[in-house]
């Protein structure tokens, strides 16, 4: 059964193929549900915080304990964003997401707008997730920091090689650290809360990050909408669980549904928590380029939890979260390349499921577009954060929008239509101060990219439409009657060309074969032995003044298409095989630089016809 | 004509083709002979004397001016190469070289290991007169000394270029600098000759190098002989006009033997005068690590003829004629290779003149293996020299042992014999020297080097005489009587499909259709549609539980082929082929996988039919 040693070393990384008709057996319950799924918004709560944090510290208008109430606006928000999404997820149980709903809703275009967004969204939440999970580890192994680009790359490779082996599996092995990670940081607030008790002091680092210049004078307004947009970035994780229901086992819109629901309470706590406790505690961002780097949790771990085994546990259960949290992109951005694909947006080849039940080329496309980013900003979360939940919050108003039109078309209760008007307007409203406030620091090349992206998806659908045209057949097309003539190449005569010879004759009744000649001296030779086998089949001379195989036989294929126009002709190169590949590098392919050659030759078929070796 | 922008991209970049019978016309006359082969030793000057001192100056046993009476024993040496080889060129005016002469009369083992000795050291001419010119800029322009191996490979890259493009261009390109540099350095000659009279000073830097303190103890013989190896790298030019004999114009022999006495004047007049100045001068080595590193020849220039327009003339044509040395090894090393896989020991892919009349893939090889070494040895000349020449001694002794042997046989005067035999006997010591005293530095990896190509060789050899046999063909054998069913991949009817099928009826009576579904609800439609454009041609419907076309594919191969065991199989995939090739991203090519899953079946053909659309 394996016939191409690629196929077993294929098996051996990516597992057996699984059967189409297990794919609802892969499928996922809530409790695998949320890490796969949820880990992206949960995990946003080792970076949010310090975002929010980097904006406040950098003026001296607004005081850092604004950052409690800036993450209970944000909180708000999630619970806004929740409630709409689960009207979303009852409408479209099967998944979708933010392209899907808008393309069904509000016309193609912006469906369009919605996914393009999503795909840069998703990109970059792996980008962000793997560069800040380094971080973590940098944070508690200061010996890393140099090799911040190279661990990143490393964890994407390694995450794409899961994903290429499959959805279960991935829930099996991610459960646990989101679980630890839940667990640790409620037992961060809880000795945070004890401690606040007992009137433990500030942890306040003397690194932390002084007040910038040109920002320092701001408007107080400015500066808490920038670091709003900052920690808006804890959403991101929402639109995955919409956009994945399918995944989630019968009945899928309830199971989603409360996965989606925990994973607001979850998230919302926990954030709002550490942020307090950075405030409570005085603790404020360290600049990178410092040697005594620590994330702002790392800090607040290491002096609330000491420096002993929790710590350690935290800071890399934090590294694994934020590993799961790109994972979940690994989930999504393949399935959306497959929507879009499907509706001749995106190349075919993203459409496929492959035997493993996952989507291959789209994996390996996140794969590679998250690892230029991470090497293009060198592994720094702050320079990819102002890209991020740009994308998100376009889908957020997009998908709600269209959820407002649906609601009216099909004529259901006004509550359901003003709830998703209210996660409509909030929404937009937080992308335009997104956009508007992160639009120097990065934002523009999300919009720039976006663009490209969008005709890129016209060109494609152009290309497919005009496909679709030149190949269409009318039912009662007649199938031209045609005839082949052969031309077999024969640099000598030997076992192979007898074999070559054989077929030939089985393939037409006008054979040829076609000798090209370096030196005339050994013509009468050649003509005398092919006489002795295959005397029926004439052998045309051809001499080449240039030493090159591929230009005297084009003049006498061009002759010859010539003779019968509307016949096809087909050049046999017969081509001896040896037993091992690597003994390749002995024998010439001649067939390559003649199929190059013939590359834009209507009606001329090249066969490479093998001749094994043993 | 020009079927392929590929074609046309090779006809900008490396001429049109150049016809066998004009080859006669690209041989070489003295004037343009002298720069292209005997560049390699005339440019030795550059860095011969440096390499002489940088012995000595380690030393404090040996006074730095016996550098004087060592290059007169080199010239001495150069002296008995050029007298035998005038003997080897006219027993061989076609050319050979080492590896004919060695080949021909001592037989092909030892004949292989003068192949391959001359092969590493062609690699090391290349690198080391690369890194010693990039070196001589450096000395003119500090500027550049941080970029000497990108500006090495970036050289190597020009001449591969200049060198696919064909022999003629490259006398005409060159002759200018190699005659610039003779007149120059004669000039520096002179005019130190003229200073001395007069009593100029010493010119010695404070940067010089220092004695090593591992070597300061070592015996006078030893420096002495390490010194004198270092400074036989000044032959390794010779071998190049014997070699390369058959590139003169008639009469071949006559035109090169004149051109290596030229040479051998030449080369040992500035050789022993530029030791005599830096003798004379009191010039000593610097170190290249020194920010005020200067070749020796680069400090008697800048001593001699001030720093103005003669000193940055000078520099830039020992540049220019050391790139010309390394071109030398593009004439040589790829002909030697054609030699070598014509005797069937290398791929028969290095035996086939291009159609400029150049060995293509010899040049490539070459730039390769050159460009590595000097990426790996980071440009350092120094570092590159302990190899070189053990090689070319090699290929001395044995090939005039050879002509010792030719000259018996053939029943020769005596007097000839005594001259090759004192050759012999000369190059064989030396050999051994320069293998001693620099076994430690860097021979010992030419030595393995040449271990492993032996192999190599033999091991080409095995595989084609294996082959030889294997598809050798009795006079009277018959050409077995066969047949083909022809099976045909069809994905869903397009006008593709209608072009194969028309095709595939002109093959053979037995035509099958074979249609891979996923979804087996699409099959009625299917086959009501294929009822209507080939009611002849059965579809056979094979369904697909894991979503691969191969393996069901796979399976109905085998099956067919089971049938039929002595026939073919001819399975025709169709492909829509777009307009331009970029758009070829959107279209799955279903051959490919198809063709590496049958990578391996006996008597199964596929053929991919192109279908153009417009």
């Amino acid at each position: 059964m394996l016939s191409h040693p690629l196929t077993a070393l294929k098996r051996l990384f990516f597992g057996a193929p699984i059967a189409t008709s297990r794919a609802h057996h892969e499928r996922l319950p809530i409790l695998f549900g949320l890490p796969v799924f949820a880990s992206d918004a949960i995990s946003s709560v080792a970076y949010a915080t310090e975002e929010i944090l980097l904006v406040l510290a950098a003026s001296t208008t607004v005081a850092l304990g604004s950052v409690v109430w800036i993450s209970i606006a944000i909180a708000g928000l999630v619970g806004i964003v929740v409630f709409s999404y689960v009207r979303t997820i009852h409408a479209y149980p099967q998944g979708g997401g933010g392209y899907r709903v808008s393309s069904d809703n509000i016309g193609s275009r912006l469906g369009r707008v919605a996914g393009a967004a999503l795909l840069i969204d998703y990109v970059l939440t792996v980008a962000v997730s793997v560069s800040s999970g380094v971080l973590a580890i940098a944070s508690a192994y200061p010996a890393t920091k140099p090799y911040i680009v190279e661990i990143g790359l490393m964890c994407i490779g390694i995450m794409a090689w899961v994903n290429l082996r499959g959805t279960r599996e991935s829930g099996l092995v991610f459960a646990i650290p989101t679980y630890l990670f839940i667990t640790l940081i409620l037992g961060l607030i809880i000795v945070g809360l004890l401690g606040a008790g007992r009137g433990v002091g500030p942890l306040t680092s003397a690194e932390a990050i002084r007040p910038d210049q040109t920002l320092a004078q701001a408007s107080a307004l400015w500066i808490i909408l920038r670091a709003f947009a900052a920690g808006c970035t804890a959403l991101t994780g929402i639109e995955a669980i919409a956009d994945g229901a399918g995944a989630f086992r019968p009945p899928e819109a309830v199971n989603a549904s409360r996965t989606l629901i925990l994973l607001g309470v979850v998230l919302t706590s926990l954030f709002v928590g550490v942020s307090w406790l950075a405030s409570h505690y005085g603790v404020a961002p360290i600049s990178l380029s410092s040697p005594n780097y620590k994330t702002v949790l790392a800090q607040l771990n290491e002096g609330l939890f000491g420096n002993g085994v929790l710590f350690y546990t935290l800071q890399i259960t934090t590294m694994a979260i934020l590993i799961l949290a790109a994972n979940t992109a690994f989930a999504d951005f393949p399935r959306l390349c497959s929507f879009i694909a499907r509706d001749s947006y995106m190349p075919r080849q993203l459409a496929n499921l492959g035997d493993r039940l996952v989507y291959q080329n789209g994996i390996l496309l996140l794969a590679f577009c998250a690892g230029m980013l991470i090497f293009v900003f060198h592994g720094d979360t702050h320079r990819l954060i102002p890209l991020y939940a740009v994308g998100v919050f376009t889908s957020f108003t997009l998908s709600q929008t269209g959820m407002v039109a649906r609601q009216i078309r099909m004529k259901q209760p006004l509550w359901g239509i003003v709830a998703s008007a209210i996660g409509a307007v909030t929404t937009g409203g937080v992308m335009l101060v997104i956009l508007i406030t992160k639009f120097h620091d990065g934002a523009w090349i999300v919009v720039i990219t976006a663009t490209l992206l969008l005709l890129f998806f016209a060109w494609v659908r152009r290309h497919y439409d005009y496909l679709a045209e030149e190949l269409n057949v009318a039912p009662d097309e007649r199938v031209p009657i045609s005839d082949t003539t052969v031309l077999l190449l024969v640099p000598r005569i030997h076992r192979g060309v007898l074999n070559a010879i054989s077929y030939a004759r089985t393939l037409s009744h006008d054979c040829r074969a076609v000798h090209i000649t370096i030196n005339p001296e050994s013509v009468p030779k050649m003509v005398e032995e092919w006489e002795k086998h295959a005397p029926d089949i004439p052998l045309v001379i051809l001499e080449s003044s240039y030493r090159s195989l591929v230009e005297p036989l084009m003049e006498y294929i061009d002759e010859a298409v010539g003779e019968r126009p509307n016949h096809f002709l087909t050049v046999i190169v017969p081509q001896a095989v040896p037993k091992h590949w690597w003994q390749g590098i002995l024998h010439n392919n001649a067939a390559i630089p003649i199929k190059m050659a013939l590359a834009s030759r209507k009606n001329v078929v090249i066969t490479n016809l093998r001749y094994f070796l043993d």
